[in-house]
């Protein structure tokens, strides 16, 4: 236990400071303070030194140097049973500071609002970041307090403890702050890496906050939990349960392809992580009804992504399977009734959310790998068509579509589609062929027709009996990336074969 | 450009101090220094100010408060060019102080090599990042240098521009600046994190080294770059060309399976990411033929990892077919030679490969997933035999094989084995059943018998279908997590057809 006698307040955030002062004022702790916290202690009425006062120095650069004094750093730092340091406090006349509370300029808010580079490095707090430190590294004796949340716990220390704090609550308080000095640089050096156009710094540093944790990871005996960048994740759930992992890690791979579909048009159905049915039609329930078509018995327990506003006729033709999770932009009132009727689906609407980020993360024990995420906007003259065929109108925006959903399939990819939709989706193989075998099967099994099929392959073929397969099952249209040096060989068969043969210049593993 | 006439030097790395020292001379620069610095400097003989003389005020509490003074940091912190700063410089009798070159008390070392709580609080340095910190906000005016690897281009510069540095020069000094700070507050949270068993904090910092820019990520339009915790990733690249995103990718799944190897034994080979054959036979050659049985033509530009050390016997076979990567626990010389004779396969020495971290992370746009990684020991008690045909001792030890191998495959996954090696993997599908059909294909095209095959499912069968599927191909033992409805219809479906059925209670999920 540790009494308090003289605390140092320099808030930014004055809310409840109140509170703080009240409780000081019955313990009859001494209080420093500066700026503008000195002038609203006085305002609610409470004694208060100022510190220019305390140290004997002014404050100069108008505050640049308020604090940085080591009358205040004698103060925090001193270990109080070590009989050098009290001898050291005596002779320079210096006295114990137990109780600092500080939080820093507002250099987050500030970045967010502003790109006026003379104001944010004005917001970079010097004094506040080093009485946060100091006292923290000392929590052996000091209390360091960095954020209002605290001020509560802090309150029943003290009248549990009469004016003292325990150790335990001093090194979690310590735990704390050296976490928001971390966050705080880590603001800041990230912000330099921005403005200086730097990918890959030589230390790079991650800071997330967190948002919940969840129920478990990927599988019950793994715990998890969900941070952001931000202080949201821009993704408001209506209704049911809490999302679970595997749901996020869907929705992720949901939201990814949604990237790729035309405005307001749409639907993406994911499970395990990968597309099982895409479609881009226009007409909303026929939209959904094709996107279900490709693959209707892996559909069960899936998410559904539609990138519109769903409306009284689709929720009830959505209430007609379980599906875990519907993601849509927003949902009229009466459809949003008929879905709430079923407990155990998730409703979110996504209208807030908006992509932002750049970055791919792949951490495998100490290894971290870190990459763009791939997200380039394909245009038609993005692709070389290397066939004697051309390709219509209808089959180059198939065979685009197909391409797109292709990209966010795990590798090996094959995506099958014919009038805006996915008819068949192979994924996660080791050898290309695979893909197309398990591609084929789906549109065997579960489309009416095939007339007038294209294929998107996500990386090159190798050899000719990819191609050659797809042919057979009635593909009139190949999309992929070239590269093979059987590439000679691909054209000529699908000369041989009046196949539309397409060349896109990017290859699109995803693993 | 900007004049450098006063400099601050307090460094705990004092190497190249004398190139330092010199050009500062022969630009008649002041110093000032404190502690084992002014020792330093003074037995090179250069000439120094004390600290404590310049600021008037002694070092104290055993060198806790030397540089957390006002005439420090007004001599930093001013701008030169704003007026009223210069008024509060003649008023308080200060000087301007222009280069700073710190280096912290080593955190990160210390913690590396005790567990001594007070000395490892001891390291945490105050002074040191405030002046950093100071110098870096202030780079307008202000030279801040936190490493011995800058001071070769801080010499050019001087030289360069007549005992100046440029802004851009000071601004690249500040972001490294910053990036240090926050660096080292990372460490210092995370330290504190560890020790107080907090997982999953309110604000979660991840600081990583940069090992390597990659010449480009998963795919040749997105950039990549490999970072570690540590400073080395401990894999030992003995020839070949540079690994690639890819490469890193695949090596990732190679050792997260061969974690579950017994000593010193076992073959994997990985493509994209997933299995494409496992073997734990004893016998070197053996082993590793098994394993290639399983898929040998997706095998082809594969990863193979050799749980132990590669002999010349092993090397020619290896030879025989294009690999990407070898990865073994080192090589006999004879091997090496013979394997290095092929161009373009890497290889790599594992032996130095220690699994320590337990997270694992999926970054989707502003959103993280956090979680434990799935690395579960299992052992024959984990597992519950619910079929009234008992598994003999051969059987129960391919089923934990089978079960290790189709955790780590992506999901939906199944993996069949056989005399310990798998015979057909079915991986990253939307539903079971299908995943059962492509690792019975596997089976039927590459396997010679079909007897004493197990089945390992990564989460429950939905449904009779897929274990059925199983069974009519001739698998006569499967283990799954238990937990569907289902169950006791599977249970009666194994008893039915004298198949033995094990329930584990963990699911394995991996996406």
């Amino acid at each position: 236990m540790k009494k308090i006698k003289r605390a140092l307040i320099s808030v930014s955030d004055k809310k409840y400071l109140k509170n703080i002062l009240t409780i000081l004022k019955k313990f009859k702790v001494e209080i420093i303070s500066t700026g503008g916290t000195f002038k609203e202690i006085k305002k609610l009425k409470f004694k208060c030194i100022k510190l220019s006062n305390y140290t004997n120095f002014p404050e100069i650069l108008g505050g640049r140097v308020k604090t940085l004094h080591p009358k205040i750093y004698g103060g925090i730092l001193n270990i109080r049973k070590n009989k050098k340091h009290l001898k050291d406090l005596k002779k320079n006349n210096l006295k114990d500071i137990d109780l600092i509370i500080v939080n820093f300029y507002p250099f987050e808010k500030i970045v967010q609002k502003t790109t006026d580079h003379k104001k944010i490095i004005e917001n970079i707090d010097i004094g506040g970041p080093t009485m946060v430190r100091a006292a923290a590294k000392n929590y052996n004796d000091v209390t360091i307090l960095t954020s209002p949340h605290q001020y509560l716990s802090f309150v029943n220390q003290l009248n549990q403890n009469n004016g003292s704090t325990s150790l335990e609550f001093r090194k979690t308080m310590s735990r704390i702050a050296f976490t928001e000095t971390a966050y705080y640089d880590a603001l800041i050096a990230n912000y330099f890496n921005k403005i200086s156009n730097i990918q890959f710094p030589k230390k790079k540093i991650f800071h997330y906050k967190l948002i919940e944790k969840l129920r478990y990871g990927e599988n019950p005996h793994q715990q998890g939990a969900i941070y952001s960048l931000g202080s949201s994740i821009n993704l408001n759930q209506l209704h049911g349960k809490q999302l679970s992992y595997n749901n996020f890690n869907d929705i992720n791979a949901a939201l990814t392809i949604s990237n790729t579909l035309p405005n307001n048009t749409g639907v993406v159905i994911v499970k395990h992580a990968n597309p099982c049915g895409v479609s881009i039609i226009k007409d909303k329930l026929k939209c959904y009804k094709s996107a279900l078509a490709t693959d209707p018995i892996s559909a069960f327990g899936g998410i559904v992504l539609c990138n519109f506003k769903i409306n009284l006729k689709l929720a009830l033709e959505l209430n007609k399977i379980f599906l875990e999770v519907i993601i849509a932009k927003k949902f009229d009132n009466d459809a949003l009734q008929i879905l709430k009727k079923k407990k155990n689906v998730r409703l979110i609407d996504s209208s807030n959310f908006r992509f932002n980020q750049d970055s791919k993360i792949n951490l495998f024990n100490d290894i971290l790998l870190l990459q763009n995420e791939d997200k380039i906007k394909f245009k038609t003259k993005d692709f070389k068509v290397v066939s004697k065929i051309k390709p219509n109108y209808q089959q180059m925006k198939n065979l685009i579509f197909a391409f797109n959903v292709c990209r966010y399939t795990k590798s090996n990819a094959i995506v099958l589609a014919q009038n805006e939709s996915t008819v068949g989706i192979g994924s996660g193989q080791p050898s290309r062929i695979d893909s197309c075998k398990i591609a084929i099967n789906k549109m065997k099994k579960f489309s009416k027709n095939h007339y007038d099929i294209v294929a998107a392959s996500d990386a090159f073929f190798p050899f000719v009996d990819g191609i050659e397969k797809l042919v057979q099952s009635g593909i009139s249209a190949v999309i992929q990336p070239s590269g093979s040096i059987n590439d000679k060989e691909i054209i000529k068969f699908a000369n041989d074969t009046n196949t539309v043969l397409v060349f896109s210049k990017t290859r699109h593993f995803r693993h």
